[in-house]
């Protein structure tokens, strides 16, 4: 019997099937938040163990401040969770470009409590804020989903992204454990700062360990509607990425993904902002992708929809392509924009899990249909271990 | 004899020969800079007066924070002046697009001082902002352009910019004016603070004095550069623009100039971002405004011009056009880069007053070419009083 030859690619074999990195890691988010939640919260109790840590109780509940360095992406979930710890804790948070921290001598409190997120643990201009950061006295908490790696190191304890590992130079899963442990380390801080109660708490957790569930419901439906968009889009110039409040932030992720992989010149906005500029833009060739979830248990929540409405509407008065990200049952949008993009609904503190999910595909989509490297983007790296 | 008909345009005569509103105020800006600095400050004894204050010199002694609300341009001038009140009066500033500020709870302090920035007094955004702080038990004050307007009445204190009226829809005048009241503010509360010497203080008001003789000679040098730069530049699809510290917010108003008149889609970014993004958009056809002026005196400004000097590198070498805003007598930068603008030399705090101007200057010129409506750009109003 002859010799069969088995043509194997271990990296094909890698992608388990998928036709890009990205896309797989895309599709293990459920996973990837599932893995970054376990064993840190029990339902039963309300409460989040955060292991590893050299900070005090007393550390928590004393820190005037909470100052966040972080760069790309992580500076985007860095964001989004200055919305988290405010709005939970009651500490005020400052969130800095590292590139910027290191070198315009901040205003450093020693009793503030520095957070550095990156998820190689190994960016230069992230490590370089950390140090700032100890040198002036502060004690420091990572995010990152490299075990060992330098800022877990140096830091006073670390909250790891089970993330496992990213090969795609454009971050998808990693950011999506970034909010989770952001999340987690707002909960606990809450906690220690006695700021929510055992209820709220509980509340918050269990809502957290549904969202893999609701991260795996928007893959199986919106992914296809994502392929179709592409269609349509793929061929355009620019786009915008607007939202308001915790939405903001990902507005700029889903901008960034879009730059990165397709080379179409995306930019986020805050939508209360693009009638003090911005607006020139708009006109009958502009896709503008505005995050319209709501939280209907949570009256500013319900407000800051009925303003980012507005918003839309100015959008398309100028003749801009509208594709709102919106929660499922939400009819009343899809009489205002041109496509809807629907995910579960959530406390609004957790959306951003689930409403990046949709940006992520539809970016995907359009630089495949364009022919662009996904996974390696020209002029860019994974991890930015130079300055 | 004959009656003579004099053709008379009020409007023509009101622009004073220039082509356009948005021009004759980019002129204006030496008497805008040198109207707001008048009877508020004394070089012999290094001084700042700030009248009509209804906030004591313990509030300025005693303010533990300093809140800054602003949309669009203002919001710029606002990102600079977080570093000239910190960098001079060691106390830490929060900046919030207003639109923001009123709907997300911020956590406000009493004992900070509140200041809102709008040309017309009247943005309905800023209003608001402003009624959350004073709900929250803080003092505020204005920095704005017209006397009398709404945001001066409810405010504890008002600086006015004296830029005169600004007619053309993209703010000019106005905005170096506010840069000017931002950096009187902030020596002023440094003098309160006893965090400068009175040697330090003379010196910078020294300087500020200096300015409008130094924007007078931009306007004379630069501007035909401008103008011819726009030849090369006028059908560029996307800008980038680039700064470290206080010269980002001026890369993001010069990115907004461009974007409001020439609807060319051009973005600001702090430099070091670059390499975690959007970097992926550089090619040949993509221009890069580089703010690359230093301080000599100064050694943090020394190290940002080094590192904003590798970031011009990674530009180049991925062959993006760049055109340098740089002091005169820097030659080194003429072998780095494709263009050079020109500025005199001042204290790094004050540099943004004189770089902003050829930024102003390339807009101008470029959306005349591309034949825009420049002073009554689409889909922009001059004030916003709606939200």
């Amino acid at each position: 019997r002859p010799v069969q030859r088995i043509l194997w690619d271990p990296i094909q074999a890698e992608k388990s099937g998928y036709k890009h990195f990205m896309l797989k890691e895309i599709f293990e988010q459920p996973r990837a938040i599932r893995d970054t939640t376990l064993g840190r919260i029990s339902l039963d109790t309300g409460k989040v163990y955060l292991s590893e840590m050299k900070i005090t109780e007393d550390d928590f509940r004393n820190a005037t401040k909470i100052n966040i360095a972080a760069c790309g992406t992580s500076w985007h979930a860095a964001t989004a969770g200055k919305f988290m710890i405010e709005r939970l804790a009651r500490v005020p948070v400052e969130v800095d470009y590292a590139s910027e921290y290191r070198y315009r001598d901040p205003i450093a409190d020693p009793s503030a409590l520095g957070l550095l997120i990156t998820q190689s643990g190994e960016t230069a201009d992230t490590i370089a804020a950390q140090r700032e950061m100890v040198a002036k006295g502060m004690k420091t908490i990572a995010i990152c989903n490299v075990v060992g790696a330098m800022i877990a190191r140096e830091a006073h304890g670390t909250i790891y992204t089970h993330a496992g590992p990213e090969i795609g130079v454009a971050s998808t899963k990693a950011f999506t454990a970034q909010l989770v442990a952001l999340f987690l380390f707002a909960v606990h801080l809450a906690q220690k700062r006695e700021t929510i109660s055992t209820e709220e708490s509980s509340r918050l957790l269990e809502s957290l360990s549904l969202l893999p569930g609701k991260v795996e419901e928007i893959l199986r439906t919106v992914d296809s509607v994502c392929e179709q968009l592409a269609k349509t889009y793929s061929t355009a110039r620019d786009f915008l990425f607007l939202g308001r409040g915790i939405h903001y932030p990902i507005a700029l992720e889903g901008a960034l993904k879009l730059k990165e992989i397709s080379y179409i010149h995306a930019e986020g906005y805050p939508a209360g902002e693009m009638k003090h500029g911005p607006n020139a833009l708009i006109d009958e060739t502009l896709p503008v992708v505005v995050l319209a979830t709501k939280d209907n248990d949570n009256r500013d929540s319900r407000l800051r929809y009925e303003k980012t409405l507005s918003n839309i509407q100015e959008v398309t008065a100028r003749s801009g392509k509208v594709i709102a990200v919106a929660i499922e049952g939400d009819e009343e949008i899809k009489q205002l924009v041109d496509h809807v993009l629907y995910v579960p609904s959530a406390p609004e503190l957790l959306l951003p899990v689930l409403e990046v999910v949709p940006l992520q595909l539809l970016a995907y989509h359009i630089a495949v249909r364009r022919g662009c490297d996904v996974d390696q983007p020209r002029n860019l790296a994974k991890s930015v271990t130079v300055e």
